[in-house]
């Protein structure tokens, strides 16, 4: 029998948004974090904010973890720091919060024997040392993308921690699962972000540039909203999930020809149609 | 010296979102409301809701009115009720709350001396006679639309009506308003709906219809909010914008397709910088 996941001290890699979050709501739970930070002011702020038991910048602070979260971005889980990979103890359970998987597992299946892929869907537009709050996963999927490879006793801790912390766990494959995030997560930040640049084109060219503007409303705050969020992170999720992107940019392309097309035909009943079919599909997604 | 608009009873036609809220907000000034409804169970919900000070199936209730705003929807203020007309006094300011301007300002100039073309942005997503609710004009735009023909005084007791209900009045030509209006909330509802659409189709493509509806989270959710809205009043609004739709449109495809390029040809700071841009663009809009 193994040694559930909360006897020993739970490791996180960084305590940005994800990292902070887990932290607080694992001390909360009177599990023993120790953290590792990358800047002094860091970890200064991190021990303020009392985000885990410990808050090193040294990678020894890991030594003693039997669970490890990689809460890094996209681009270090990808690249990771050799004094990092040196520091995680072979016995550990190591697992990340990537939101593009296949890439992540190919790479961390080769670096660790032990290592889970996995991607706890919470977010606020926050991001950083301040950006930690308690209770972001509860109630929000956490996905794993097991392989044959994977270790399932690393697996069922890596669930204990979810579920323990209110998350909805669920396995699928990892091209299943970037598949999935392009389609309602990446590609929608291309297609919010299109919509600001066009109403910045469009009302230049109509001479309209402060109307547009004046005349923006709810409709178009919520609609423009991902696509004014985090550039580093939106650039970072078409680069890491670019094949799924690409092929969720041309599902879009297709759906949007064909509601012009209507436009275009003045084939009022079928749009009004296509729009019933939207409303009626929107719950499924909420 | 004209009359203050407010001395004279205030007629309403349709007490919908828009009619039911104006009534309220009138009827809590002191304003004696006179109100036409097309339905007997219509008028029996709004008198029990105390929309308007009287409410009436005929169009004799609004004779005594020195203003009436008629709110009604796109399709019926394009194809008004002989009977309707009839009965506007030739004295009185007629307006309406239309979300397109110049058809509605064409046809009306034609058929009343007195007639100013406006439209009140504001809204929720409810519609019909429980959806009138009080203040919900109270700091947004009310856009009026006069050309040469707009008699001024009718003008001034319109934008009276609108700053005793809080709105921010603005005027501009009909065109500019239609063009800004397909920009920033036209437009937008096809780019939404197509989102749902192509998470649905692409889903399907991906064998990942319930992943996708399983992981999408609150930024999807806003991304499809007004896709996923009233299929009339989206269908209403690309058919009598038609052509300014169809010129935004245009706009939104060049901008998507240029961030597509860059995904496609990796240029990553590029893509940022795309990213970066939006992101400082978009509280302009707020």
């Amino acid at each position: 029998m193994t040694t559930p996941w909360r006897e020993r001290p739970v490791g996180i890699v960084g305590l940005g948004l994800i990292g902070g979050s887990l932290g607080l709501d694992l001390l909360g739970q009177g599990v023993e974090v120790r953290a590792l930070v990358h800047r002094a002011s860091t970890a200064e702020r991190a021990r303020e904010r009392k985000l885990a038991s410990r808050i090193e910048q040294d990678p020894s602070v890991l030594a003693e973890c039997g669970l490890i979260v990689l809460a890094l971005p996209l681009d270090r889980l990808l690249n990771p720091d050799p004094e990092l990979l040196a520091a995680l103890p072979r016995q550990a359970v190591i697992t990340d919060v990537g939101s593009v998987k296949q890439p992540i597992a190919t790479l961390w299946q080769q670096k660790h024997p032990r290592f889970v892929a996995s991607h706890p869907m919470a977010g606020t537009a926050e991001a950083g040392v301040e950006a930690g709050l308690t209770g972001l996963f509860a109630g929000r999927p956490w996905v794993a993308t097991p392989t044959e490879q994977t270790d399932p006793e690393a697996l069922a801790s890596v669930q204990g921690l979810a579920e323990s912390l209110g998350s909805q766990w669920l396995t699928c494959p990892a091209a299943a699962h970037d598949r999935a995030v392009a389609l309602i997560s990446h590609m929608p930040v291309l297609v919010s972000a299109a919509l600001l640049q066009a109403a910045e084109q469009g009302g230049e060219a109509a001479s309209a540039a402060a109307l547009v503007r004046q005349l923006a409303s709810s409709g178009f705050a919520d609609t423009s909203r991902i696509g004014g969020g985090n550039p580093e992170l939106g650039t970072l999720m078409a680069r890491c999930n670019r094949s799924a992107v690409l092929e969720a940019l041309n599902h879009y392309r297709q759906q949007l020809g064909a509601l012009e097309a209507l436009v275009e035909s003045e084939e009022w009943d079928a749009l009004q149609g296509a729009l019933s079919h939207c409303q009626a599909l929107r719950p499924e997604f909420l």
